[in-house]
């Protein structure tokens, strides 16, 4: 199975491209996808979408494994970031993929045994588990991919 | 000039299509995109997608007016309202269509010629400027229609 994980943004948006196989759990591809904070935002909406169906088209992943928002406080951080999150899970659902929602809590559990792991056990933990030299970077591009590896843990 | 004003929402999402011509403004079409709460939100977004690009298809606006958000208080509205947003931008821009945004403050002043006018002032106005019988129905068809006339009286 090979999964896209995405960890949404407008200014920043991680993905990571993953495969599972007899057990292992490979890393395919991983990157981040920038756009202009000066330019017009339709603009960068079409410049993620673009983006990211052409990863898709290369990668051929079967499944998305997208971050949930989960936003106490900023309400326009949340507004900016869902912007980007509708249109990743629409490049993927028109691309064929299938959608799974997991929360930054799930994610932490699925990785590390509980909620509570911080930012560099995390990151840690996708080194490991990709049998990589070193964490993925940046971090966006980390993050995609531990929700990647939530996604074939919980379905395994 | 044609533009297609859009009242942002991911359960209910309101439309509406005026043609301005030799300072005349007629409606062209108008309704709204209901999609189901208890379907996956991807599904949503691509059922909204279709149905705009279906629209525009049919109708060839120019421009795309959307609301903007400006949410002080809700954090779980805004998140979902800006899932069905970003959604929409992409569909008008894809299209080729320009993007205009406009906050509520900007579409009753264009409107009504001051901020605080209410729901009801406001879909009275839109029944005048369109030389309509009746109020459109729904409420956000009638909200996709001022902010597409918001944005004929802004450029004019």
């Amino acid at each position: 199975m090979r999964i896209l994980g995405i960890d949404p943004g407008t200014g920043l948006l991680g993905f990571g491209v993953i495969e599972v196989k007899g057990g292992k759990t490979a890393l395919v591809d991983g990157g981040v996808i920038r756009t202009n904070v000066h330019q017009p935002l339709d603009e960068r909406l079409v410049e993620i979408y673009r983006h990211l169906a052409s990863e898709i088209a290369k990668t051929k992943p079967s499944v998305m494994a997208i971050e949930k928002l989960y936003f106490a406080q900023n309400v326009t951080t949340a507004i900016s970031v869902s912007h980007a999150r509708g249109v990743a899970m629409l490049a993927g659902k028109l691309a064929g993929l299938e959608i799974a929602e997991y929360t930054p809590l799930q994610i932490k559990q699925a990785l590390t045994g509980y909620g509570r792991a911080d930012k560099k056990q995390m990151q840690e933990m996708v080194r490991v588990l990709l049998g990589l030299k070193e964490v993925p970077k940046p971090d966006d591009c980390a993050d995609a991919l531990a929700t990647a590896i939530c996604h074939s843990m919980t379905v395994r």
